[in-house]
């Protein structure tokens, strides 16, 4: 490598602003990038520097120092200017204690959970069950080729410019029709489109909830939940969500904490999958009118039944304003779409749209113009046809399996929809020494302490069934079934190491 | 109409679960929303109901309440049933206080102007000198359709999934390309792609900014930018933006105030296109570093120069690790894309991103592999010549109309790039009258107040010279014009009324 003949190939620009030491850095810099100047490579002593680009001393003295604050190159006293190792100026060094500056984050135990699942890849030797994932194999993605060329075609330049904070209007519409016909009788302005309905949760507790509030949850419940409204400062009010659900100790709360709000999933609960009746929603909300509370219903799974449809939603019969709805296309269409919506009253969108403004002024066009077709089109019904299908097969084939390799090992309920078996374990092992074991099988589930704001679920563990097509939830729950069992023979030895002992920290 | 045979082609399941009264309210509520049953048409009586539908009496009249509490029809006793008015159905009846529910927001005077600009449409006939957008007839929509057929063929279905929290990693890939070519040397765990750079900001303040906490700011600045640091409850140090750096003000600020962070825009500053020297950047630089204060460096608008070529960013000079980089396409593509990003040290990345996590999981996946693809295909200079060359003859066009039609009314000085032209009313006459004579003509600009977090600004506006075609710039200047002299004519009689007089409240 001739080192003279590369620098001396730079060109500077002697009427440019730009300093001639900077163009000089620069030009060096770049050539570190490119790696045509690889670490260690000696530079030229600076009085050469400035005779290879007819430069003044100084300023080839002040580029090297510009290189060396940037961390680009190193001087080696009595040796000369070395490029540096690249590890040592991608990272420049933080004289700043950014750690210090952080607002305190409420870090629950389980707080990476989500971040872990969403980074879960589905690998061709792995079996996740964990994830809350439809199956890729179903997106629709042929129909959203077309649309989107179908749609560019007619959208006027405006369509790709900033949109109302509340969604673009024609999606609005077409959310209304569509809720219209499952009776939550909605204007467009009753609407909000938002990121995901992870999105909707987060405006929401941003906007209702302070420190020291209470909110009534399910327990178990959408583990994001129970995370949002804790980093919130909430304090969080249990409902067991197991058999009849239980009023009268919503009302003792109710009377006892004056909770803010109740955070409900009715339809197919995540993680238990649990169907609330009819004649029970209409007593929630009876008994929420009474007391003035506002309902937060979560409804992601609702379309995804496979027997007879749901009931209607609590927002269908809400009869005192007091319900605020959620939805999202993550679990029907595919979840890289982020869009999910608020249905809500209009006190309740306009203060909603006030916070989103500030958040991020409104949420990508290009989804919801697509959204707007695929509904306009009438694309929905026959992809639900599709999908309720597909994942009622998945959901017999994996109780199936089930029930012929850990007979009276686990417990579990077939749901009426959704994603997810719930299971219980039947003998001394905990979810999570079985979640250890079986991912060296490369099977994953979710552990059922995720789920619970109270330490309860070392028991319990969620399986997704919706992921993978049959035979791979069969060899799935095979290498569940064999991981158990390994466990159980070797159980005497892990008895004597009680988890939940608490010892002193010395 | 025959009512009966509407009422009577109703069909029921008698073996759904869902009760039969719900299914005869459903129904007739199906045909309320599609005018079937049109308003104040009258019902049969219960006892023909139950008839008609050869259901129980009790479930005629079941259907009928459950139609009452969803406010579809209403009882006029001894009249009978009639459908209610789409008015009082379509809004339910608010029984909870919502507005007591939500937390306090801090509304200043001119909180709701983004709203109001975002929702700015460029009709025909109106010339909006006010919203910051670009031009729509230059957004590269051919350029994203081609990529939209060429990307979706090799896209993989985990690319329709959920992505990570920081962004898709072959757009990260870009953006660090993209920034080292800038001197912004970063690796792709260096970046956040976020939604719009109004969400990165959104991210900093939450993690950053506690209440009570002091934030410096040029005045003036970007106006979202005070007022999200105002809802979280910082308190706003201002230097002035005009001249030299005014380095030793900043310096007391620090020692007296500690303050957290400065937020700035270097580089053809929104509203004035003020341009800090390479000289102040490092002078700026040196004293953040003496101080370890944290700087948020906004740059939208870097690659938008009509002349020479900025400066390196401040980021792209930092020798403490102290800067964090925020910029956007919103500016230079289109704004639909909502696709904004963050550089940043690690720790900062790390952080960001927990919050982003539970804020919305992660931004849309379709804008960033048609940016990935935008960026990758080399198709972002081509673009950049264009938008340079058509904008600097549309700033230029607007100049030289200023100063043909006001001429010694106005003052403004030309800026190097970026998209505004920032005047100051040389007589008595305030923006905010100018801006209400002007929309009778259909112009519109955004007053000077609106950037100032201090009571200053009422002599200055801004105006956009981007967003219309030269002919319309020159019209919507002359109208400016027009306004100004009729004011001026008529301000004898404004005099008397002291707009800043401040009375007492009885």
């Amino acid at each position: 490598m001739d080192i003279s003949k590369i620098i001396g190939g730079i060109r500077l620009d002697p009427a440019a602003t730009i300093p001639l030491y900077i163009q000089i850095a620069n030009a060096v810099a770049a050539k570190i990038q490119e790696n045509i100047l690889p670490p260690n490579t000696k530079l030229p002593p600076e009085r050469e520097l400035a005779e290879l680009l007819k430069v003044s001393r100084t300023t080839a003295i002040n580029a090297y120092h510009q290189l060396e604050r940037q961390k680009m190159v190193r001087t080696r006293i009595g040796s000369g200017t070395y490029i540096a190792e690249l590890s040592s100026h991608s990272v420049p060094k933080a004289d700043i204690p950014w750690h210090q500056l952080f607002s305190p984050h409420l870090q629950t135990p389980l707080s990476s959970i989500i971040k872990e699942l969403v980074s879960t890849v589905v690998s061709s030797d792995s079996i996740s069950l964990s994830a809350g994932m439809p199956d890729p194999a179903l997106y629709p993605l042929d129909a959203f080729h077309d649309l989107f060329n179908l749609t560019i075609k007619n959208l006027d330049s405006t369509d790709f410019g900033h949109i109302p904070t509340e969604g673009y209007f024609p999606l609005r519409q077409e959310l209304a029709r569509y809720l219209n016909q499952k009776n939550i009788f909605s204007q467009p302005d009753d609407i909000l489109v938002s990121t995901g309905s992870q999105q909707a949760l987060y405006l929401l507790t941003k906007v209702l909830l302070a420190p020291g509030d209470y909110v009534i949850v399910e327990s178990p419940t959408y583990l994001g939940a129970i995370q949002m409204f804790q980093s919130a400062g909430a304090r969080i009010l249990t409902l067991p969500a197991a058999g009849r659900f239980p009023l009268s100790l919503m009302e003792d709360y109710l009377i006892r904490y004056r909770p803010k709000l109740l955070y409900i999933l009715p339809t197919f609960q995540n993680p238990n999958g649990r169907l609330i009746p009819l004649n029970e929603r209409q007593e929630i909300l009876s008994l929420a009118s009474r007391h003035r509370l506002a309902i937060i219903e979560d409804d992601p799974y609702g379309e995804l039944y496979y027997g007879e449809a749901p009931p209607p939603s609590l927002k269908a019969l809400d009869h005192y304003g007091g319900v605020i709805y959620l939805s999202t296309f993550s679990k029907i269409l595919f979840p890289g779409l982020r869009t999910g919506w608020i249905a809500a009253p209009a006190a309740v969108i306009n203060r909603v749209a006030l916070e989103k403004q500030y958040m991020d002024l409104h949420s990508n066009n290009i989804s919801q113009w697509l959204l707007t077709n695929f509904l306009g089109h009438n694309l929905l019904e026959s992809h639900l046809k599709l999908v309720r299908r597909e994942y009622k097969k998945r959901r017999d084939s994996a109780a199936r399996a089930l029930r012929r390799h850990l007979e009276t090992l686990i417990s579990f309920s077939v749901p009426g929809g959704g994603f997810y078996l719930w299971c219980h374990l039947e003998n001394r092992i905990t979810s999570r020494q079985l979640l250890h074991e079986v991912t060296k099988e490369n099977v994953s589930f979710v552990p059922g302490e995720a789920f619970y704001a109270d330490p309860l679920g070392e028991k319990e563990f969620r399986l997704c069934f919706v992921t993978h097509r049959e035979e791979l939830l069969q060899e799935g729950v095979k290498r569940l079934a064999q991981a158990l069992h390994a466990l159980m023979k070797n159980t005497v030895a892990s008895q004597t190491n009680r988890p939940n002992s608490i010892r002193p920290i010395i």
